[in-house]
């Protein structure tokens, strides 16, 4: 049974009744789990996480943004957060058994009919990007739906699919296929705060690290110790362990240990049997030996 | 939704339509997968897996338990494994949400109905036992089906549950509740037999090793290499990364390198991601942020 993941982020997080309309259509649709539904009042932003197949995934979005049109009009919300859309982003996340290609193809699939059900246009990005310059989402979201009127009425901004111009309350949609983020940071038995910040530009790619590092440091002020914050953007590609052991190997060079790490909110199985094949030295291993898997199965 | 793992051992292998209903009788069960069903005709015996939530596992293991006394008699059995059932032996395992103590209940339960349905003797073992002397199943069953009606005219040799008499074709049952037992085998790059003998010796709880280990050192003749095989039988109290240290090191002071470790057959999954937890020195991680099992929650 393959496994997507979808983080649609919906712009209202003040409203209640609205937040449990939203959550409702996606309850409404069989075959999918909504895993975790977070509302930010000072965002005016919702980030609900959904799970299940394909197509069931695809119609839980259909009624997610049937319900959004019926209840946000982005002409008079205001929000801390930027936002272009009154259903903002929806990535399709590749799971399990199931390959990005396949996330791609959907995310297609369902802008398409979003675009011709709703009149609504739809922009692609990350792996579902149309261009290299489309792939950012902060490219396409700036100017936001202010601004998107303007933005759209240049031919570089024309849509992937549905109308050249904004739906009037609702903006566009950015949607796409990414890898699942994994939130995990790497607490230092130190309160050097100069040393969580060196070890960060050392692993992030921006500043030559891993190719799909983001990192910074902070300091846990409570905890009188300091922190380097990592999200991996694709942990096939940069695996937990060859982080973990560089962040290690870093930290010893100023007579520094790593005290521990910690992963926050949700992370796929995968991450860590990878792991533990790595540092077991686990040859000819298949998921399918997992107990847990063997009863998910059909 | 707990997971609970049964490993029937039935004492036949060679009668390909005996087998079939056998297994018909498991898959008859709603709410239990039968996750692998293994027949040895030279042992005259078959293997099943199957898993799921208590009341339907106990119905399954009736359920097999009535077809096996319709097609079974010991009496006209031979093969090369020791047997004194026409249903051997009933393991039941705990995987995921259950406890020990849950599933000692479990087999306590279901000897006590096949002992009152069938009027077949039930014997207790391994943390379902009633005493140290009927831990190990080994000792229970010494002097097997034929030597079984004058072993249990001895009152030290009662049944736990049934008649004190073996039942005339199907002989008893060995019942209980143990840990899920890893087939973990650690290759090395070496040849030398007496270096993994050494090791499986240092690691073994028979000889001074770790509590839950079973190892012997054998050669794998056609890859040129050696092989401490390993029996983990619980993963809890003795984990895969301690037992894996402990190898490398040991082979270390012979000069020799772990090649890779291997999982034969299937494996709980807090078995690896305990292993990810401690190599990656994870702190406050709960099963519960893997993204596969959130799915599987009710």
């Amino acid at each position: 049974m393959p496994i997507i993941e979808c983080v649609p982020n919906i712009s209202e997080g003040r409203r209640p009744e609205v937040c449990e309309a939203l959550r409702q259509a996606v309850r409404s649709v069989t075959g999918v789990r909504l895993l975790d539904a977070s509302s930010d009042p000072a965002h005016n932003r919702s980030v609900f996480t959904m799970a299940g197949e394909a197509s069931p995934v695809k119609a839980a979005v259909l009624a997610l943004i049937a319900s959004a049109l019926e209840h946000i009009d982005l002409r008079t919300h205001t929000g801390e957060h930027p936002r272009l859309g009154a259903v903002d982003v929806v990535p399709f996340v590749p799971i399990e058994g199931v390959t990005m290609t396949e996330c791609v193809g959907l995310a297609k699939d369902t802008a398409a009919e979003v675009a011709s059900r709703f009149q609504i246009p739809v922009f692609l990005y990350e792996d579902a990007a149309s261009s290299p310059a489309r792939r950012n989402l902060e490219d396409i979201r700036r100017g936001e739906f202010e601004g998107l009127a303007a933005k759209m009425a240049s031919p570089e901004w024309a849509p992937d699919f549905g109308p050249s111009r904004p739906h009037p309350a609702a903006g566009a949609i950015v949607m796409g296929a990414r890898m699942p983020l994994i939130a995990f940071n790497i607490n230092l038995a130190t309160d050097r705060l100069d040393v969580a910040k060196k070890i960060a530009s050392a692993i992030r790619h921006s500043s030559g690290g891993f190719r799909f590092v983001k990192a910074m440091g902070v300091a846990l002020e409570d905890r009188g110790i300091v922190q380097v914050s990592i999200n991996l953007t694709n942990y096939e590609k940069t695996p937990m362990h060859r982080v973990f052991d560089a962040v290690r190997r870093e930290a010893e060079r100023y007579g520094v240990a790593v005290l521990e790490s910690e992963i926050i909110g949700l992370t796929p199985q995968a991450a860590l049997v990878s792991a533990a094949e790595h540092y077991l030295q686990l040859a000819r291993f298949s998921s399918n030996q997992i107990l847990e898997n063997r009863l998910r199965d059909r």
